[in-house]
This record gives C-alpha cells, sequence and structure tokens, in this order.
C-alpha cells in the first residue's frame, strides 16, 4: 500500500519537476531531467549517505518507467496541467507526506538513530524539489520562502514520538502523513513562512 | 584500447571544461576544479548511484594527473584553444561517444538491466556538461537547447538492440560510437534542436 | 584532541555558512540547510567518493547537534555574528586547516595513495563553501577569486613530504595546519589572488 502512494508521489513530483521548467525554455531532455531530479533526487541522496546502494531505482524499474512516462506527458500537456496548479499543490503536499514517511522507515530499518531517521525522512521530501529550483533558477525558492520541509519535519518527530506509547506501525504512519499533509496545506492557504535571516 | 580511448575523452572534457570558465573571471583552481567536474562528474556519479565505490578515479591515478595535465594547459594555452573551438565540438561529441559506451558496459558488467544500462551510459555521457554549466551559469544549457542527451541515448539503444542479435562486442562499441558520434555532429551542423517546453 | 578541533570547525563552518545568506532573504530552514552544507558538505562528498559509507556524521550525532546548534544562534544573532566578520574570516582559515588534515588522514587510513589522499584533503576543505556558493549566488565565489583550494593544497602536500623523512604525526598533523592557516591568512592580508583565465 505504501509502495502505492510513493508510485503515486514520484509521478506527482515529475510533474512538478517538468513544470518548474516554465518560462525557462527548457527543452524535451531538459524537461525529463527535471521530472528525475525532483521524483527521485530526495530518496537518491538519502541511500548515497546511508550507503544502501545500488540506489532504489536501480532494480526496482517502475520509479523510471513512472517518472519518463508523466514527465513526456507533462511536456506535452504543459498547457492542461498548468491550469491544476492548485490541485497540484495539494497533491505535490501529499507527496511529501509520503516521501518523508518512506525516508523515516528506511532509515529505522537500516538501524539508525532517531535523529538520523527524522533527518533523512525530511531529505526524502525536501532534496529534490532543491536541485530542481537551483537547476531552474538562481537560489532555491524553498529556502526563502515555504513552509515546506517544516511540515516534513513535524511529520516525522510526530512519527517517532508516537512510536514511543504506541505499537501499531500503520497508525504512526497515517497520523505522521496526516500532520505534514496538514501544515502544509494550511501553510498555503494562509500564506505561512518562517522567520527570515536579519542582521 | 578502449581504456585509451577513455583517456582520450577525459582530456577532451577537461579541456571543454576549462574553455567553459570564459567571461566568468575563473582563477587557476576554479579553471581545474571545472575541468575535473566536466571530465570526471558523469562517471564518478554512475559510480556512486550503482554502488561502485571508490569511483573509478580513486584507484587509477591515470584520469587525475590527465585532467590536471590538460586543465592546466589549457588554463594557460586558453587563447590559443578558443581558435580550435570547431575542432572541439567534433572531439566533444567522440568524447560523448565514449564515455556512453564505458558507462553502457559498466552497468552491464555489474549485472544491471538494460534500461538501467541506458541511462547509466546517458548519465555518464552528460552529468559532467551539466554540472560544469551549473558551476559557470545560471541555468544548464545542455537542458535548453542542444541534441547532446539524445545522441548519447540513441548509441545506447542501439547497442543493446544490436546486442541481441550479433555477439560481437567489438562490433557494438564501434556502432553505438559512430551513431552518438554522428547524430550530434549532424545535430551541431543544421543546428536541430529538441522541441521547447510550451504551455 | 583533533576531533574536538574538528568539531570546532564544523561550528565555525556552520557559521559562515549561514551568514553567507546575508542579503538573500532566506528563512531559518534555507538557513540550516546552508549551515549543514557548508559544514558537512565536503566530509560527506568526501566519504561518499571514497565509498565510506554511511558517512560520518550518520554514527556520530555530535557533528549535527553542532550544526543545527550554531546555524540556529547564528540566525538570530547575525547582526551579532556580522560584526565580527574579521575574526570569522581567521577562524574559518583555521577550519580550513583541520578540515585538510582529516580529510588526509582518512583517505590514508583507507589504504589509498598520497595523491589520492592530498585531493581528498583539498575536497574535504573546499566543497562545502563551493556548495554554499552554488546554493546562494550565480558563480561560486571560491572559483574566481580567492587562495582558499590553494592554502588547503600546500598544507596538504607539506604533510605527505615530511611524513618522508619525520615518523612523528602530531608533528606532520601540526606543520600542515600552520602552513595551511599561514597561506590563508597571509592571502587575505595581502589579497592575494590566482591568476585568472586570459584568451
Amino acid at each position: 500500500m505504501l509502495h502505492l502512494l510513493d508510485l503515486f508521489g514520484t509521478a506527482v513530483f515529475a510533474i512538478t519537476g517538468v513544470l518548474a521548467a516554465k518560462n525557462k525554455r527548457f527543452d524535451l531532455f531538459g524537461c525529463i531531467v527535471l521530472g528525475f531530479v525532483t521524483a527521485l533526487g530526495g530518496g537518491t541522496f538519502r541511500d548515497v549517505i546511508l550507503g544502501s546502494t545500488p540506489v532504489f531505482w536501480v532494480n526496482d524499474v517502475g520509479y523510471i518507467l513512472i517518472v519518463f512516462l508523466f514527465s513526456i506527458i507533462t511536456f506535452w500537456g504543459a498547457a492542461f496541467f498548468v491550469q491544476l496548479s492548485k490541485l497540484l499543490l495539494i497533491l505535490d503536499a501529499f507527496g511529501l507526506a509520503v516521501f518523508t514517511v518512506i525516508g523515516l522507515q528506511k532509515s529505522i530499518s537500516m538501524g539508525n538513530s532517531y535523529l538520523i531517521a527524522v533527518l533523512m525522512g525530511v531529505i526524502t521530501g525536501v532534496t529534490g524539489g532543491i536541485i530542481r529550483d537551483l537547476l531552474t533558477s538562481q537560489v532555491p525558492l524553498i529556502l526563502r520562502r515555504e513552509v515546506y520541509a517544516t511540515a516534513s519535519f513535524c511529520g516525522a518527530v510526530a512519527y517517532i514520538a508516537v512510536q514511543q506509547f504506541v505499537c501499531n506501525q500503520t497508525f504512526e504512519i497515517i497520523l505522521s502523513m496526516i500532520i505534514t499533509f496538514a501544515i502544509r496545506l494550511i501553510a498555503l492557504r494562509f500564506c505561512l513562512s518562517l522567520p527570515l535571516l536579519k542582521y
């Protein structure tokens, strides 16, 4: 079930990756690269850091096919997807929630500490977006304006906190995802942002 | 023989890496970094993804020495090399063909699927150029305008396709390289490009 | 002792990482990312290249806590730290010296050649700063203007050279650090720079 959600999140991230090429005159190949980087970048970075190589998509062809498929569909149907931008923001928040839980669980299953697990949850969720922004613009937006990593962080901490008291993985997964998803949506709705650096 | 071509391609990529610093006011160290990143970036990324670490140049000092040597030569002789820009484009297309085949073969020899092998061929060929562009300009040119990865992709697919029918590795290597090389040169000659994102 | 210096260097690099966000409107999360990337980027890249995974900070929580702590302190106290910019340049030179020796020693202890060891010393020292610059501005400053990697390189070479004649690791560590530190400070004091690319 979580694997299906993961593939769903991968597709959503690939779509948002391609759409980030808007106004930047990327060609088909550039858009596919953006789709790959956004959808698989976070998990790849996590696996490399933890030494879990070959990385996850090398032995599971499904991820690559999904990214290819949705990158190409989005490329040709960009005019259509751009109209769905509000829906995509919601789906992207959902993808963030899924990726966070998956990064967290993989890290724990490899025997790492809770601190590393939370960090890997966040890294899995946000790294793809940071590299996408780096490839398409000067300074990554995700580092400047949005409550994005914060939502991922809260969901990950909630998972660990509840795990101390309840021995039901399904419950923890759902709770963590709801918290990440809700915080991200509330931040979008009310244009919340973290404090900026002042000096 | 392929190893010699690989060293040749490494030298060419180091030269084009240093020349990319043109108009950007890079110093000697910055130029050497560009040489390294362009020449060794693709293979390094491939090895890290596949878990083939330490990466290939750690235990083969030849690559490092060649990159150092040609980066420094290019730095001091930039005025000369700039005049050779047409020749360098042709040699670069040749380097792309070599790197694609090497990435493909290494991936197959590690027991990966054909899909991963093709992907690794392309990654070995183009990643160095993407990071070079990222370090020297805002948005990588390779993602926006050129038939570059496409040539690498076609050469890699040809290798796999022919391998199903002919059991002669030398033939497959030469065929794959000719296809990558030819497509890249034709694209350069006629200024071909992939379709751009429209929305 | 060297471990304590390492943690000290990590704290200094985290501070300079956060301060690099100046004028760029980074939020709290963005500043923490800059702290992490600057302080841990070099060693992480070294470990990934050498195949020493999980990377060093996964099993030593101290690094992460220090980066977190100093990133947040610097974020809220940026106005104070900006006044210390001269002191920070000196401490940063010291951190560079420490990181160079640590990268060098780790590489040697894994059985790599002296050439690779010198390279890994430099990579450990400068990669964090390059990624920091990439995230905050168009073209990394470190590739264009400063005697920074050069200082690291000279310290690393000195270590290897002296090791041939003297069998006293403590002496080599201190000598290497003094050389890196001194060259960096002299370059800062007299605004020295490497030659720029001409063509």
